[in-house]
């Protein structure tokens, strides 16, 4: 089986972490780096000297030893690059959102289809141990029926220039949602909020999504939080789970529920917790799985978890919840 | 000065706590104790034998010894004893929140004023350590122009018959929320769920409140949570708060802003964390200080901190917040 | 059967919690109390006006309806109080430790055999929930053969006036360790260093017990730590468990080990954790369960299991750890 | 000014991390990995082509292009590669111990003072942002006399071949100890057990150093704890202070002590905590910091703060710890 030579687009803030990721792995190869900047591509050259280096990825897709692309560029670029990799043939991976609209989405969707190549979005909690067990834990039953899901993300964020806090971190939130429920939600409605004067962005932001049968979903995205939390609670009609994902040792804990009668002349009833149970977790880092996955899926034809579908799912919701919140919360349904 | 002979109306599960800390107080003397139901009269009799016990709270009411109720009863008749024992001449001390309805919040604010009596309502959080304290802390400066107050409140929780779990829970998040803003808010949203066939009653909740100048209000409510969570986080223009309640030691962080440029190729700034500064905290049960407020307030005829008005705007909160919850969503103004 | 009448003596640190909760039992009387500072037993008085007080224990042990007393008075003073109290045929109930030398347990444990009265001492901990989950897991056989003991306990300490930190706070540690090793010790050393000028008493200590088979138990208590720190781990040859006191939800934690292979070029394996489990936990307090087994005791003429005998083992092991801190950490061998 | 031409040797568990930052760095170039494991080579290859590869050490010291050489090799090998590489006037940077005896230290501090090279031991813990916060603090006098030094490092453990649980883990903690107290030691005593048949190595042991003016230190190490900790307590006569290494974000606390009186019939004093304050702390990697002061030394001909002599300091605390556990506990003097 040949090594899949690998082009990344973009070497700012995650770009870098794709890179390394391929220099490392055995069926793949570090093939191409690109970025406007030329003091980054050295940094990069001194580090990866057998990679090709360009400035320009026009430049870089021409070059036809090239198999696939990983784009981690900002996201108003996402479409415009990810189209010409599609029509050179190439192989893509995109940084999340997978564009900045559901139209463009939906056309970058098609294009993989008619050229036969994959087209993958970096969904990275998908493949990350916490929401791959989670997502074992539930469909095994152990959880019975959804009833919500929270997730509240928030830390003192890197303002990005281009998009507001709702298309900087909810995708994250949205794609684990989607996973997880596994159903066609029914309304989006959203609050957001600007603080800075002049950023021009929205820093703070909350978005309710509603499912059949009473499910809900609420996410909590946040630039301006003094602490990091990235929590999330999954109720259940049996079980109930807690994802803290700043925990280093117990990211995900199941807890049985319980109720203990309470012998008091004043309580009668006491609502309690039941055994918790925190599964030992692989380690191994959840980037490295997703190129492995995108690897994988070149080499044996496969379609990718995190497809054109699973990103204009995504694409779709964030586009909602940037209209309610433009509507100042009212309820949108599909 | 006279010891303020109290007596206390509901013995469930609430209502002991107000008859030990009664019973323990220099400046007051639990003098009466009134339940339904007989068999926890005898529980009382056995550890008070000093207190008088009433199964009809109208009978107690007129005993002219007694100064003052302590009403813990269902919030469905609260209005109805409160304004008797106003009539009666008494002072009176009701558990949050005042009443069902800002109606009948209003009469008996105008019936304490008018019969000079002190009406104090249980928001029990504004007389803890940590809620004093970012008072203190906010007042001070410190924290700079309020951005943002969020609060989650969640656990497996005892169902009420009575109320949802927006007049159950959410009554201490509003109170904290109206007093530590202090300003008029300028409408409320909210979305309630219910997930348990037959109980009828709404166990998750999110409450917004926009208040002038871009400050958002966000209270998550939650009866079916896996994990107490008891979380407030404050985001100013300087500083940030976090107060979590169930920190044995630190429940409150108040956090230094600070960016780091980091020498990298790769990334050019990273924003972060100042230190962080959590000061030491008063020890104290926060009802035993609510209640030596309520007999110092009868004491020296002063109004208390949570009078009939600021009873009136949680119940108002609440009222909006159902309202909203029942139009799905719907931002309603005030 | 009979309502057992109690008496307590001193109402200084611990004696209020044996009040309070002789009061609220229900086949016991809180008959009478004792201390030498008149303002105290007002205050008592107070709160439970049909207790007799009694400034002088010799006048209460004198009252032949009194069948029981609990002991919470300066260590020194245990063994001669204890003593007049059985000899006048009541039963005690006496705090930890028993008393302040091996001889005058091993005394009191022989007067209560003769005497045919109860003799328990107060090591709360075994009949706190934590404890006697671990108790139960170690008894199981699920943690196979146990490798160590380590337990912590330090915080900021009230400083004891009439002993040091090792006989202060190391008989919780000690009378766990004796109850969940459940085997007979070799040795003891200790250290035992003192800071503050003037006190004259050792404010921090290691001890080191030894057992059979490489068992090993080690303590460090300290009365000038920063934060405080109430934990224990447990090895044992198929699982281990974490004891953290301070852990309002999970207080105990199982551990099953594992080991990862790692797929690495650079390193062959990872020894890492297995699955953690933490059960549900009876509230209730430890206080409390100590009362009734003794009341049990009493009526089923019982043997508790915090007899004379535990007593004394405590008592050995702590006369020991002192004099092997004064030898410079000398290994004393039982 | 020259990039330092640097070779490392040993590629196993702590090498990759070593070699990864010589290739990160700006003033160094990594010339050159040794490793007795052709497979091994082969990984460091792909990754770093421009890296020249040994199997054989005496091999890479003879190029006389080399300047310097990091030795990750088993701590009984050091010596010989340490004292062959200055010898052929490198540089030499050893992962620690220094060595296995107080000797061989001193051996190889004389030849680096005489060959006039730079000797540097990789006590990483001095070059991390929470150790030298603490350095800074105590300095300052903010911290008053140091009254104990209190560590524990705990975790399921990677059993080593070579050496015990004192050897391979208390190293970090007594070069921690060394700089923070800054003292000569007195004594030292330790315990230490094996329980795994067959290993052949002790896998818990407790040490204690004795200082001047009752200061005293005191480490816990072992490979069979069920949970990561990296926890050092400091206790001084003004402040305190908590380094916990394995909280995400707040590494360091200082504490404030505090006294309140507590006005209660029953209690008359309770000492508590004051403030709590956590600095911020610079991320950044503890080796990189390291690695970059042994290439500032070198370009500067400076002596490192990880010296031979820091070295050999802590070979002889390793030395007489392990004779004292091997004598039941002694107390051994300086």
């Amino acid at each position: 089986m040949d090594l899949i030579r690998a082009g990344v687009i973009g070497t700012g803030y995650w770009g870098p972490n794709i890179i390394r990721n391929l220099a490392d792995m055995r069926d793949a190869q570090l093939y191409a780096v690109c970025d406007r900047i030329p003091e980054r591509l050295e940094h990069v050259q001194r580090r990866y000297p057998s990679a090709k280096t360009f400035t320009d990825y026009h430049q870089m897709l021409k070059d036809p030893a090239l198999d696939a692309v990983a784009i981690a560029t900002p996201v108003s670029t996402h479409y415009a690059i990810a189209k010409e990799a599609l029509e050179a043939g190439k192989h893509v991976f995109v940084e999340k959102p997978l564009t900045d609209s559901t139209k463009r989405a939906r056309v970058l969707t098609q294009l993989a289809k008619k050229k036969k190549r994959v087209l993958m979005v970096d969904h990275v909690f998908l493949y990350s141990a916490p929401v791959r067990k989670m997502k074992e834990v539930i469909d095994s039953g152990q959880i019975g029926d959804i009833y919500y899901f929270d997730s509240v993300r928030v830390n003192l964020g890197l303002f990005q220039k281009d998009v507001n806090v709702i298309w900087d971190l909810a995708p994250h939130d949205l794609a684990i949602m989607d996973y997880l429920i596994g159903a066609r939600p029914l309304s989006v409605s959203a609050t957001a909020v600007r603080h800075i004067k002049g950023s021009g962005k929205e820093d703070l932001a909350y978005i309710t999504v509603r499912y059949p049968k009473q499910i809900i979903a609420h996410i909590h995205v946040n630039w301006l939080a003094p602490a990091k939390i990235r929590q999330i609670l999954i109720g259940g009609a049996k079980r109930m789970i807690v994802y803290d994902d700043t925990n280093p040792s117990e990211k995900i804990k199941i807890y049985d529920k319980g109720i203990n009668p309470v012998k008091s002349a004043f309580r009668q009833i006491d609502y309690r917790l039941g055994d918790m149970w925190a599964p030992n977790l692989d380690t191994g880092e959840a980037l490295r799985r997703a190129l492995g996955h995108f690897v994988d899926c070149i080499h044996h034809r496969r379609t990718p978890l995190t497809d054109g579908h699973a990103g204009t799912r995504v694409v779709k919701l964030l586009e909602m919840a940037d209209r309610s919140a433009r509507l100042h919360g009212k309820e949108i349904s599909f």
